[in-house]
């Protein structure tokens, strides 16, 4: 099996996440035979760096996937919905990056080191699950595990990266043109973010909660496997380029020590900890920004409930919240012989 | 006893809030016959504006306070803890802004649209509550004498401000320098602040917690008059040069629903309620800075709890969260008439 190689197409490459896959694809040396860059008609001909090599931009075509074994998919909603289901239909495996299929029974939602056994179920496409699900999943499934969480109430601090490169360069745009007071465009995010927090990610539904927190909810109940899980969520976009931060505090059935917990996410996959605040040891997105895993801290008692823990978790969005995740469900479709049509690339 | 006026003492003149304490006065015309700005030694002979004039500063000295109706002090713990008993026995009312004498049983711990009646029993001195508790509690006051709060999980987003003048420069000098890539100090923050959120303000104790997380604990107990009231807080410091936001959960006793708490809060002293998020109205830093009103909007059911609301509140950290907070407190002791000593400098 070590030998095989896949022909790995990244639907949406010349976004930020496309990017970003590209880049771990290659940092994590996935085998691949092929790399091909999708993307819309208009970006066809660009080019996109994969390792030291550049990639032609092609635009995304049904016959674009024919002998693709891997589609790694992030292009929005609309395009998963409109191109994934040819793909999986013509023997790739589909690795989504869009909410478009994360609620669907019969698409796993899955993040390697919580749900691994749900890839079993795949159809043809696994859905990656929205970025600020995926750190807080990593970060309470070993305390989970252990002591059964009951109920999460989770703040955000999310990075202008999750708007993609527009939201990074709004950022910068604003900030610059404040210090040089200067007028400046709002245009991606719902207000000024320049040194401003803004209550307000994706849109609002009719019980005056976003989507994106509606997302903390949906997802982590079906990732973790209790529909029943309470989560009260609220996001918050603030003018950080990279990395979110969340504010988590969790009530368990059974009891759980600052130091139990503290020694269940040493031991977990995925996880770094980073707790000594005597030291100033605690993570901070600057910090976060390029690397792989999550990291947690501020592990302490919540004393206003019975069986209570509060921490402080960050990851950068685009690794581990999406690049990063999506490609190590490759490897585990891969460790697992699960990637569907692979024998007809074996090398 | 609209005729009286006051000899009014801002010890500390000229730090952030000291200086924000004197817009104040001027602003809402507090009835003052005389003003002096105090401050150590080092600043005296300097000069800070009170409305269009200039006020010399003076070096605090024992004799300062000779004559003097009302001190506000913001100057720290260890100048209050030496210079405002003095002030006192010499017939002061002492309003202080610092964290030293909160939680003493003999000092009133007051925000005059809370817990106004607490100010009878003052013998000389008023703290101020901390920055992140006054704007909580506004918001929490009228929910709470309706539905009574069992628990609140609470994390701020805390502007640099609350670090002082100091503070707002270390944010500035970071942004131009990252953006000129030259290096930058760090000194005034735990960490880079500039596109960075760092979670901790004050210092660690041995459970975890900062003093500036307790503060919300036992500030809010003893204001809403609660000693059991349940509160998990975690306090943030995000790049934003002045307001604070506070992402607030609340468990209550009784049934309250999203519309009634719109209703209650609408009515509330010192509230503004900024909540249609449907035309993305909700409050922001940037809109509450300089503002003296605690703003107030996402508004919703916890669908987490039997009887639970969610909302985001805004306030401007050295107005309603200091200076404002103070000379509110002044008004509040002229009208009620207990101010020790006025009556020697009736006009």
């Amino acid at each position: 099996m070590q030998n095989k190689r896949y022909k790995v197409a990244v639907l949406g490459a010349t976004g930020a996440v496309g990017r970003e896959m590209l880049t771990v694809l290659d940092e994590m040396r996935f085998p691949v035979s092929e790399v091909y860059a999708l993307a819309s008609e208009k970006s066809a001909g660009d080019s996109v760096p994969f390792g030291n090599r550049s990639l032609k931009v092609l635009a995304v075509t049904a016959e674009a996937f024919d002998g693709v074994d891997i589609v790694l998919a992030s292009a929005g909603s609309a395009v998963s919905k409109q191109w994934l289901p040819i793909a999986a239909a013509r023997g790739c495996l589909c690795i989504d990056n869009s909410s478009a299929f994360r609620m669907r029974d019969d698409v796993p939602l899955l993040v390697p080191e919580v749900n691994p056994e749900a890839i079993s179920l795949h159809n043809g496409l696994i859905s990656n699950p929205n970025c600020s699900t995926i750190q807080m999943v990593v970060a309470l499934k070993p305390l989970h595990d252990h002591a059964q969480i009951k109920r999460i109430v989770v703040s955000t601090y999310q990075s202008v990266s999750g708007a993609g490169k527009k939201g990074m360069d709004e950022l910068s745009n604003q900030t610059i043109a404040l210090f040089n007071q200067k007028p400046f465009e709002i245009q991606v995010h719902n207000g000024r973010i320049a040194f401003n927090v803004i209550p307000h990610i994706g849109t609002f539904d009719n019980t005056g909660y976003t989507d994106e927190e509606m997302k903390l909810v949906h997802e982590t109940r079906k990732i973790l496997g209790d529909a029943e899980m309470k989560i009260c969520p609220t996001c918050v976009r603030v003018p950080v380029f990279a990395a979110h931060s969340e504010s988590i505090a969790i009530e368990f059935a059974r009891p759980l020590t600052p130091a139990q917990a503290r020694l269940l996410l040493e031991s977990a996959p995925g996880v770094v900890v980073q707790d000594d605040p005597q030291e100033k040891v605690y993570p901070l997105a600057i910090d976060a920004a390029e690397k792989d895993a999550v990291f947690v801290g501020r592990i302490r008692q919540d004393f206003s409930v019975p069986h209570g823990s509060v921490l402080w978790d960050v990851s950068d969005n685009l690794r581990k919240g999406a690049a990063t995740n999506a490609v190590q469900i490759a490897q585990l479709a891969v460790a697992r012989d699960l990637v569907h049509g692979a024998a007809v690339v074996q090398a």
